[in-house]
Formats: structure tokens, C-alpha cells, sequence
């Protein structure tokens, strides 16, 4: 073992560099909330619901009474992930010994050679590898390894669990090595996984197989299926994509591993045709929130500006997976536009997919929900993920565990450093490195205050992000002196000492936003967002039984900060009833004055009962 | 065998009666252009592919060389219906030849006691009535059946396909009977299939097990599944229903069935359920062109007013469907509504699906598409048929024969007569019921004349559809009197003589339509209809390159008709580079001028090459 440090990924190669986990503590505010509801509710709540579906059992159970689908191997090691990132950050023998015990469970399934998983192989099952294109087997391998690294990287290179996953991805050289099978997984993973465990061991022949991976795909290896080889990604090779497509979640996974690809082997040419992809996609296939994946259908990204908010699939596993890529990013280029996503997409996404109590989830985040249905039942499985609203578990529950797994390790995307200093790119209380501690209540206020804590004799750079949305009014304070700054980095390179401060005044006043006319589907709306939190319009924030379709806003009129809460202006849309929706003149005026309406932020509706709910207003 | 006449329906109690298919003539026009087109190209087409496919095949292959989908046999029934009505309406010894062979070929195939299937039931092959939720056994049947029942109504009464019907719909009434299997089929069309064959042949116990099918139906007698039981309105009772909902092709096969017994029972309640759960769905769930479903995931209806354009779905199968429906209605009710509902969606999605040359369709039915992408192969099956292009045929492959057929009878849709005289519905050149020749060029234009071919010594009554589209111009001229009328039925009550003449016209000019302001997806946009077209933008007919999605329209300049083509005065929106598609305000004005541009009539896009589309304008 070469290295244990590192947070979510350690790029060889990066502009910049992540912090070690321990070395970043998130002490208050939004992120330490939810870190709290993680641990308190999240993971217990994810361990009943493995070991009650029997996704746990399928590692000791008989073949015959196998349960779950194809992949659900993948949970447990998923949910292996968020303990290790968990216990890397807080000691904890309850979950320490859970964690032993199922990597226990896990490593005894394991067969002789290195192969491991309970759909296949065994007596009455589809022989290994036998259905690479929909079976899962290296994603599941893939999440095998990413738990194995976090666990490496916080402190146990020696690990039962990391000796499992070398074991596994010992296999897996052999059998789809230069010599071997030569095609690839449907649902990518295995790639980011092996380049990773290459960088916590310095076994070589893990990025070789990597690159192998990478390279076979997009050369039709895999079977055409109706939605069409862009849905693995095997339509054409990474390098001669020009935008993200196909299923959201495995194109991200597949452009996480591109990019740790081109990070090791100093693959500019790939970094760039990565980098070019990201930009166009968020350019034009992101919502607001900063979710991807417009389609139902197969979950996929729809073309340019398709971003429909009451369609939208916006799948909290694609959204984890778009932080992946963007970390990655932000490590190589420095860019601040990767960071600015990752905050909207932790704020939007990530944040909304558990409830409150930290008991059900989304598993698809609409921005639109016209009719309020039915609450699930907290104590069955649905079976509809695509349902707006927020269910316990799901047949197919890949999207609790990702969730748990990011937020045990947000820590690891806070700061980075480099050569010449430190770089500040979220904000929450907490310390980093030891050098800062930072003080706010963001984005409730727009006070960032940052603390050196040592005294230096050399001069460093502290670099603070400004996003693109605090273009107007945003402050730096350093030493008595203040001044607007711009969006992006703002570097203050100092002889530090212990007990200087900078303060950071980013406008947080509730403002509209604008689609792109090209957006078709929120033509003649505005959203409102605050600082990075989008609003929504929730109907039990309606007088008199209306729904959310019954309004519209004037624009202007901005939103306003009333006792803490973010309203707006709404006037009622006199109903109609037409027997035929299309008529020979526009339509008609507003109707009454609802007066000012209060919002709700996005990641806290449907938190208080069954809702109409927009995010996008008529104008 | 009582009754070998009536047209696609034969109600027994409506206020008006369908007239038989030898009694009405299209002898000229855009309907006689669509038929012989039908007649020469589609059905051939069809026979080519049936046989290439296997299809036909399985009726003679051994079970263990079956091929294609578990419903194919579906379609041989669909093309012996189309075969039929268009014998009926026009001898031709080469069709009826083949016609008797694939007859004869598929009676070969039912088992002595009746059962035909050439998917379950042989060695090999699951078990009979094993999959009764996807298996699709009975809703072949019903398609069996329906074929028949065009044959008897064409002068065939005794034919084998009626026996092999009537031995087959013996089996269903002893399997499924008040004592057999208390279930249904998951894909409804037996219902009406039934009623359709009673009403042929008299048999009572045929009526009674199509009343058992639907009165089981929606009391979860199907599997719960990952869409819900809406899918195959197993959800609740239709007698509870509200509006049509999940899978559109099953909701219209269902309601056509529930109106035919409703008919044959003298059930109001029923007939009022369901004329009230189409009221809603025109009203709120129905495209601008007469298609239905906005998902693709499960081709069903979306919620009320979610109908976005370019994920319409509008199946062509489900728009024959819809005017199986209308139809019933109309004969039920003499509701205009219906009439105008049936006009458009002949015009807009059925005259659509077909290509120019009748060698490729349209399954899915968009209302805009964004990118130009790819012409399928013409000489291969097409597996996706959600792509918004014209495929020679498809892996499901419904929509070709669901056109043939409905193309092949459109001659029974066009008037109507009770007690007291004939009700003329759509327009097209031709004679109807040995009283009455119309002569027009609708809807390119819109004089409709019609003379009077029979001396009548006792007054009786001539009724003309004058749609709602044509609220303002109207007019009638009858004996030298010309006043303006109204949209409805205008009925003139003479003793007509042989040479009167009656002349309606109808004001055929271009005109804007706007969306109802809770249709989100069109917000801002117009779009352009010309009597009962609609009309789209065609990338092809903009210069330099540009896209239908680079262009906006001023609607207070209304579209106009320039020598014989609709125009419109567009704008081009300056394009853009934002990294980002949401900006704090409101999008840039148009930019150049781009002049006045011809649209193309919907039903005829997508025959000059690969092109992008929009049917609703940004203003």
C-alpha cells in the first residue's frame, strides 16, 4: 500500500489537490445537519432495510433463495462506503462493529479465485460473466472497490475489506485482461473503481485494466437494444463524444473514470474531450437544481435544452454521480463554474432526496408535481422509483446508499489545496487543515467568516470561491479593507498569522431567474432562487385549496425576505372550462390577488403532507 | 348469421346509425388519395413484411422456429380486417386471393377445440391463459374476431374467418364464462371484439362475456406493476373512472368496448361514465392534432394538460383508437364534438403515420423534433419505435395495419342517417346512400357541394357538420339563399328533389391557435391550423442552415396563404453561448428578419429528408 490519504478521488496530476478526510471537520450549519441525520437515521435506517430485503442474506443464503435484483450486491457495498467515509470522520464502535461484521459476511461469499457476487455462478445460477450487458457483475465489483478505497483512505490500508477488493480486481485483470474478454460492463463504474484502488495500492495492471475498459467501449461491444447503444455509451468511443448522453448515471460514472484515466496516464487529449462534454452538457442538459436525466423512458439525458420539470428524472444517483465529475474537474482545471455545480447540485439534489427524518428518499426529483398524491406506505418497498414522492426503499434502492455515501464524505469537497496555498470552494462552519476555521450561517446569510488559525512565515494564498450567481454585491474584507469581488477565485496571498480573519459577503436576497429560450418546456416562467437554494412553490402554502397550476407571478414584482422566508407576489388564474384546450386568442388575465405567497426551499418540500408543487412560475 | 350490414360498428339503440360500407363512395380528394395509396402500396407493404418477419410464418413453423413478439399474430388479423373493408369497398381478385390464403393458412392453425395462438399452448410454449397480463392471448382473439366481423359486414357472412372466430370466441365464453377464470386480458380489444360478434351473429352468450370481461376489470384482478394497474385500467372500475388514463391504447380499446355494451344493454349510467371520461380527456389530455399519450415509458396518458410536444407520444395506434371511440359517441349522442375530434385526428396523426410512398410509418407521433436525425433503413425492422421517424416496420409493429385497416374503412365514418334523414360528418367527393353526391376540394378549400340524386315525395332531413373551427364565416346556401351558420349541425328539412343543391362553406383560411395557459409546455407559442390542419415548421423550408428551434413568430402578424402555401412571418433568435441556461433576466430580443416562411401541413412532414420540426411556434 503506497498511500491512505486522499478524500473521495486523489488525482496524480491535478492543478489542485483534495485534503485528506480527517484533515476537513464540518463543526455546523446545513452540512452538519445533514451529516447528523446520516448517521442518526440514514444509515440505520438503509442497514434494516438490507438485512429485510434479504439483499444482506443473499451473501450467506442459498442460491435458490437468492432475493433482489441483479445488482443488489452493490448496495451493501455502497452502504460498506458510507460507514467507512463515516467512521473515518467520527469514531463510533456501534458502527464500527456493524462495519466488520458485514465486510465479515461479504469476504466469506468470496470464492477461492477472487470472484464474488450472488446473482451468478453458483449452483442453479447464469454462469459468471454470462450476461455482461444488463448483469452488473464488474458494477457491482466497481462498488466493491470504491468501498474498499474509502476505507484504505481513512485510515485502514490493511482492511479485510480492501483485501477482498484486490482479490476481486485481481480477477477481473485476468479474465478481461489484454488476453481476455474483450468487451465491457453495461453499467460503467468498474473504471473509476480500478483507477482509485490503483492509486491506494500502486498495483499498475488496475489503471492497465481501467484503460481497457475505457478504451473497448463505444466500439458496439455491446448488444444494440432499443433505447440504442448510447445508453451504455458503447455508440461511439469517449474520445469522439461531444456531450454527456444515454443513461445519466452510467455516463457519469464512465466520465469519472475518463477522467481519472486521463489524470494517471497524463492524457491531455482525454481530459479535454471530458472537460468539453461537461461544458456542453451543463451549458444544456441541466436543470436549475442541477439535476440530469430528463427522460423517464431509460433514465437517460434528453437532447439539448429538453428539460421538462415535470418529467424531469433527475435521479439523486445521477446527480451524485454528476458531483463526481465535477470534482474531478474542479481538481484538474481549477474552474469555478464545477465548483458552483456541485454546490447547486449538493443543495438541490442531494439534500432533497431524504425526507426530513432521514427515512425515504427520492429516487427521481420532479420540478414539477401537479396532482398530490398518496404518501407511501414507511413500511413496504415501492415499486414505483419514478413516483414523485419519497419512499422508504425501492426494488431497485440504489439511490439511499449514494446519497449516504456522499454525505458521510462531504468533508472531502470543501478545500484543496495546491503548491501555494489553500482553496476554499463550499462554505460551512468547520476547520480545515488546521490553518482556518470558518464561521457561517450560509446560505441562510451571506457572512463567510475565515480565521486563520497558525502563524506562517512564508507567504501563502487563500483562495475563495465566488459563485456565479453572486455577481452583484459580493465583498471581501481583509484587514480593515473592503471590496467588491467577482465571481470565481478570489486569492488573497498573505504572510498569514494566527488570528487574522477575511470576511466574505455574498448576496443572498432571493432574486428570479430566467430560462434560456430554448428551454421549451419553462417558456414564460421565472424560478426563484436564493444564494445556491432553489424555491419552490408548495400548495399547502396556497389559500383556499388551490394548486399550484392556479398562479402566476408578475415579475415585476422580485421575491422578497419576510421573517425569514422567501415570498412572492402571486395572482390566481381565473379556472376555465373549456371543453377543447386550444383556442383562436390568447388566454385570459389573471384573476384575484393572492397577495405575497411564501416559498419553500426546494430540498424541503413535501415534508408537510401531500402537495401540489412547482418550481418554474407561469409569469 | 342475422345481420351482415353496418360499417366498423353496428350499434343496436343509437340515436344515429352507421350506413354500410357499399353505401358510401369516396370517389376524390385527400381521403381517395390516402385509400388508394392504402390500397396499393400499404397493404402490399404489409403482406411483404408479415411474411418476412415470420409472422405469418407461425402459423405453419414449427412452435420452436416461432418468431417475433408474443401479440404478432395480432397484426395478420389487423391486415385480414384491412383486407375486408377493402374488398368490400372494391373488388380485387389478387387481394381476395390472398386474402383466402392467409384465411385458410390461419384456420389450419386452431386447435379442434378452438384455441388459436402461436405463442402459448404447444409443446414448448407456456401453458394457455398463463400470462394473462402480458401474454396477450385474448387480445388477439378480439383482433381475430374483429376481422371477421368486417368480412361478415362485407357481404361474407359464412366466411371461414367468421367460423374460425365464432369456434374461437366459443373457447373464451367456456374458459372465461360466470364460472370459468374470473379474470382478463391485460390488453383489452376483446370487449368490443364480442359485442361486435353478437351483434353479427346474434349469439347472446358472446354479449354476456363481454360484459363479464369489462365489469371484472378494474377491481386488481391483473398483477400490481411498476406503472400501476392504471396501465391496463385495472385500477378501479371504468364505471368510476373519471378520465382516461395509463396506456392509451388500452383506455380506447376499453371505453369502445364499454360503449358497445353500454349500446346492447341500454345501459345509461355506463354510456354516461364513459361519454363524461371523454369529455375530460378531449378537454385536458388530447394534442392539438387529435393524439393522446404524452409518456413514452409506458405510452400512456399523462396528468391533465401535460403535453409536451417534442416527448408527445400520440401513438398512431391510439388515435385509431380515439375515433373507435368518437365514433361510438357520435352515433350514441350526434355530439359534433365527436365528428370534429374524428376529423382531426384522421387528418393529423392517422394521414401522418403513413410516408408519401406508403412504405414507412410513424409509430410515436411528435410534435416537434429538435434534431435532424438519421433515415432508418428501408429495407430493415426498426427497434426503436419512440424515434421519431418513419420505419418500414418494427420489432412491435401495430401502427402500419391499425392505419390499413382504419384507412380501408374511413368510408364508414363519413355520414350517418336516422328517422329522418342522413348526417353528413366529414367531406370528401363521393356519394352517399344512393341519395346524395358531394362534390369538394376540402380541405384545401372550403366549398362543399352536395346534389341531391333522388326525388323524394316526403320531406326528410339533410344534416352538415359545420366544425368548431369555423365559428366565424360560415355559411350556407341552399334553393339561392346563403345565411351564415354556426358550428354544430346545420339541418335542412325538404322535400328535396333530384338536382337541388345545398353548398356549405366553410372559411378554410390559416389561422393562429393558442394554447389553454395550463398546457406548460407550450407557454408563449402559437401554433398554425387551416381548416382541420395543422400545420408545423419544417427545417427544410428555412434558409442557411437554421433550425426550427432558431426562429419566433409575431403573432399579431397572422399566417396567410401565398400561392397555395400557408406562410408565416418568422424571426430568428440570436443564438447564444451561455455556459449556463439560467440567467437573472429575461431572454434577448428576436434578431433578423427572416420573412414570410412556408409551414407544411403536419400530416405531410418528414418526406424531404432528414429535417427538424416544431407544430408550436415561440412568439
Amino acid at each position: 500500500m503506497t498511500d491512505e490519504t486522499g478524500g473521495p478521488v486523489r488525482p496524480s496530476r491535478s492543478r489542485l489537490q483534495p485534503l485528506a478526510p480527517d484533515r476537513v471537520r464540518i463543526i455546523g450549519g446545513f452540512w452538519a445537519e445533514l451529516q447528523d441525520r446520516n448517521r442518526r437515521a440514514i444509515l440505520p435506517h438503509i442497514d434494516h432495510w438490507l438485512d429485510r430485503a434479504g439483499w444482506l442474506g443473499n451473501f450467506s443464503a442459498d442460491p435458490a433463495d437468492r432475493r433482489g435484483r441483479e445488482f443488489s450486491d452493490s448496495e451493501i457495498y455502497k452502504f460498506l462506503e458510507a460507514l467507512a467515509w463515516q467512521l473515518g470522520s467520527q469514531p463510533d464502535p456501534v458502527l464500527a462493529e456493524r462495519y466488520d461484521a458485514i465486510v465479515a459476511r461479504v469476504a466469506a461469499a468470496q470464492q477461492p479465485d477472487g470472484y464474488l457476487n450472488t446473482w451468478f455462478g453458483r449452483p442453479g445460477q447464469p454462469p459468471r460473466w454470462s450476461d455482461l450487458a444488463w448483469g452488473h457483475e464488474l458494477y457491482c465489483l466497481g462498488h466493491l472497490i470504491q468501498a474498499a478505497v474509502a476505507r484504505a483512505r481513512t485510515g485502514h490500508p490493511e482492511d479485510l475489506l480492501v483485501r477482498v477488493a484486490c482479490r476481486a480486481a485481481d480477477l477481473v485483470c485476468e479474465v478481461f485482461g489484454a488476453d481476455g474478454l474483450a468487451t465491457v460492463d453495461g453499467h460503467p463504474v468498474i473504471e473509476p473503481a480500478l483507477v482509485e484502488l490503483y492509486r491506494v495500492t500502486g498495483e499498475t495492471r488496475y489503471l492497465e485494466q481501467a484503460r481497457l475498459f475505457l478504451e473497448r467501449r463505444g466500439h458496439h461491444v455491446l448488444p444494440e437494444i432499443e433505447w440504442g447503444r448510447e445508453y451504455y455509451q458503447d455508440d461511439m468511443p469517449i474520445r469522439d463524444a461531444t456531450v454527456f448522453r444515454g443513461h445519466a448515471v452510467r455516463a457519469v460514472y464512465l466520465a469519472s473514470g475518463a477522467l481519472d484515466l486521463a489524470d494517471e496516464t497524463g492524457d491531455g487529449e482525454l481530459l479535454d474531450a471530458v472537460t468539453r462534454q461537461w461544458r456542453r452538457t451543463v451549458a444544456r442538459r441541466v436543470y436549475l437544481t442541477g439535476g440530469i436525466g430528463s427522460r423517464h423512458m431509460d433514465e437517460a439525458f434528453g437532447e439539448d435544452f429538453v428539460l421538462p420539470p415535470d418529467r424531469a428524472y433527475s435521479e439523486t444517483c445521477a446527480s451524485v454521480g454528476s458531483v463526481m465529475v465535477a470534482w474531478r474537474l474542479l481538481l484538474a482545471h481549477g474552474d469555478p463554474a464545477a465548483a458552483d455545480l456541485i454546490e447547486r447540485t449538493l443543495y438541490n439534489v442531494v439534500a432533497t432526496s431524504p425526507a426530513a427524518d432521514g427515512k425515504s428518499f427520492f429516487y427521481a426529483n420532479t420540478l414539477h408535481r401537479r396532482t398530490a398524491g398518496p404518501v407511501p406506505d414507511p413500511d413496504r418497498p415501492h415499486p414505483r422509483p419514478v413516483a414523485p414522492v419519497r419512499a422508504p426503499w425501492f426494488e431497485v434502492s440504489c439511490c439511499p446508499t449514494n446519497v449516504a455515501r456522499t454525505v458521510a464524505s462531504l468533508a472531502g469537497y470543501l478545500a484543496t489545496t495546491d503548491g501555494d496555498g489553500i482553496q476554499l470552494h463550499q462554505y460551512a462552519s468547520g476547520t480545515v487543515a488546521g490553518r482556518l476555521t470558518v464561521t457561517t450561517r450560509y446560505p441562510a446569510e451571506g457572512e463567510i467568516r475565515v480565521r486563520i488559525d497558525r502563524d506562517s512565515d512564508e507567504p501563502w494564498s487563500l483562495s475563495l470561491r465566488v459563485p456565479a450567481w453572486a455577481g452583484d454585491g459580493a465583498t471581501l474584507t481583509v484587514g480593515g479593507h473592503t471590496w467588491e469581488v467577482e465571481p470565481g477565485y478570489v486569492t488573497e496571498r498573505r504572510r498569514w498569522k494566527q488570528g487574522d480573519e477575511v470576511l466574505l459577503c455574498l448576496p443572498v436576497v432571493p432574486r428570479f431567474t430566467y430560462p434560456d429560450p430554448r428551454v421549451d418546456a419553462v417558456r414564460g416562467c421565472v424560478a426563484v432562487e436564493r444564494g445556491p437554494v432553489v424555491y419552490a412553490l408548495e400548495s399547502v402554502d396556497l389559500p383556499g385549496g388551490l394548486t399550484v397550476d392556479d398562479v402566476r407571478v408578475d415579475p415585476d414584482e422580485p421575491p422578497r425576505l419576510v421573517d425569514g422566508r422567501v415570498v412572492v407576489h402571486l395572482r390566481q388564474v381565473a379556472a376555465s372550462d373549456r371543453t377543447w384546450p386550444y383556442t383562436d386568442g390568447p388566454a385570459r388575465a389573471p384573476g384575484a390577488d393572492l397577495g405575497e405567497i411564501p416559498l419553500v426551499a426546494y430540498h424541503d418540500w413535501a415534508n408537510r403532507g401531500p402537495a401540489t408543487m412547482r418550481v418554474w412560475l407561469p409569469t
